[in-house]
């Protein structure tokens, strides 16, 4: 009656909100690893690992963390995939599939497959689901309920190796689809890299202000502001690397934004009220669409 | 034992989601009006508030709603104030109590305050309140608790007057606090305008994508893009009125926004991961305050 597990060891390398909360998964439910090695950057961050209990084995050095591993996850920040791919790439089993979880992923194509050996087989995913918060602590068992993670694999993987990662993420809960890396990049960079870019820059131009109307903004964030601080609690390096990994998207999506609002700020310096209840109007729509898609 | 109301008769001009509330609190306990008329543009919204039956009395004539009235509140989105004011003027009774709650505050002053007779007493507010929905039926009995009204009373204002107008929000549930008009419309355009004008401009900006795009933006809106919709989906008419009411300070704001977004986007194109990692950095000193604050 019990499923056997989709992979023998499950090597996680980087074991923040997005890898904890897959080997909590894979912990509490016996069909996704039949034993889970977790990588960090730091012995601390290892030794919390091992207090918290998902892992069964904690390793400092990655290619310890892969060898007999048949599936490596990338979990760390996407600047630091090459190096690791470089790193790992002598100690993976032949028939061993990578995969990762990054935001961005014609750069994450463009780091990792030199690296590939032979008879090891790449699958880019990118689970969408996250909260402001970081770190091995911050992650839980439900956390890609219901969400999407979308897979872009290369022409000429091997289907199994796709299917494989497909179950995984399905076994964590996730609907999956594959798209062309691309059009990810384009789609995230609108729905997620330049809110989040936006966020960040609205909380620094706040405390850029001085000191008395600082204070105020913080008293009276509830007026709309606080929506914008919960997405800018995010990781710096994290996203950092997301916005130098998504580079042309996320600038082609900024400059669009910034045409926009230039538009709205001339219709408010001019006093055009027909202009600004139209553009309004329209950015409702797409709320009126979320809420009939119960997205909202 | 019973405490006696603060006014005889409050007319609420504008009867969408702030006046509902008031007048649903004003219902609700007895100490703030004895008599609740409203007033609106349409038969069709003051009949629905008969229906609703959170008023004693409703008139489609401003004049006659501020007849016998001891506290006149404009509740109705700022650009329709001057003429309000114009229309109820003659009708207003000696010792009357005119004040508002729109949300920029030089403006409303420049509006309404020529138009207000000899003993007539004339008290700006500001609620600051709102959730996204509008109309009659949004109003709710607590939507002003444990939140902030400011109160922009002029050099010379009756005291007394101020006195009662902040006693009636504290009725309400709302901590009432004074500032300068200058300084409010300052705070607001960086905590409430700025954000709002944003979240309406990269809804618009999702809305004119090409047909795939936009419907994965719906799909995949989860990622972020979710909590920007939200607040765009506020009432068109109210915010068209307030982006051209405070137009000095809100474009100053979308200035430096503006500025800010720019340099971010230099760091992204020209790979400055330093600076990219410092503006998130400072972008999350305002969350981490406002967390202290206990106000996230």
């Amino acid at each position: 009656m019990t499923t056997p597990p989709l992979f023998k060891r499950i090597a996680l390398l980087g074991i923040g909100l997005i890898g904890s909360s897959v080997a909590r998964i894979a912990r509490e439910r016996a069909d996704i690893a039949g034993e889970i090695v977790a990588n960090a950057r730091t012995q601390a961050t290892l030794d919390r690992v091992m207090e918290l209990g998902f892992a069964d084995r904690v390793e400092l050095d990655p290619a310890r963390a892969v060898a007999g591993a048949d599936c490596v996850m990338l979990c760390a920040p996407v600047g630091a995939y090459e190096a690791l791919a470089q790193t790992i790439a002598p100690y993976l089993d032949p028939g061993c599939i990578i995969t990762d979880v990054g935001s961005t992923k014609q750069s994450v194509i463009r780091d990792v497959t030199p690296h590939v050996p032979a008879g090891v087989h790449f699958v880019p995913a990118h689970p969408l689901a996250g909260t402001e918060y970081s770190g091995p602590d911050a992650g839980f068992t439900t956390l890609f309920q219901g969400r999407w993670t979308l897979l872009t694999p290369l022409p000429g993987t091997d289907p199994g190796a796709v299917e494989k990662i497909s179950e995984l993420w399905r076994r964590c809960g996730s609907m999956v689809e594959a798209m062309e890396p691309a059009h990810h990049d384009r789609v995230l960079a609108i729905v997620s890299h330049l809110p989040h870019l936006i966020a960040f820059t609205i909380c620094g131009t706040a405390e850029g202000l001085e000191e008395e109307s600082r204070a105020q903004v913080l008293k009276f964030a509830a007026s709309g502001f606080r929506d914008f601080t919960r997405i800018a609690a995010s990781d710096p390096v994290m996203w950092r690397d997301i916005f130098l990994n998504n580079r042309e998207a996320l600038l082609e999506m900024l400059q669009r934004f910034t045409e926009d609002a230039q538009a709205m700020a001339r219709a408010v310096r001019w006093g055009d009220p027909a202009y600004i209840e139209h553009r309004i109007q329209q950015g409702r729509a797409i709320r009126r669409s979320l809420i009939e898609l119960k997205q909202a």
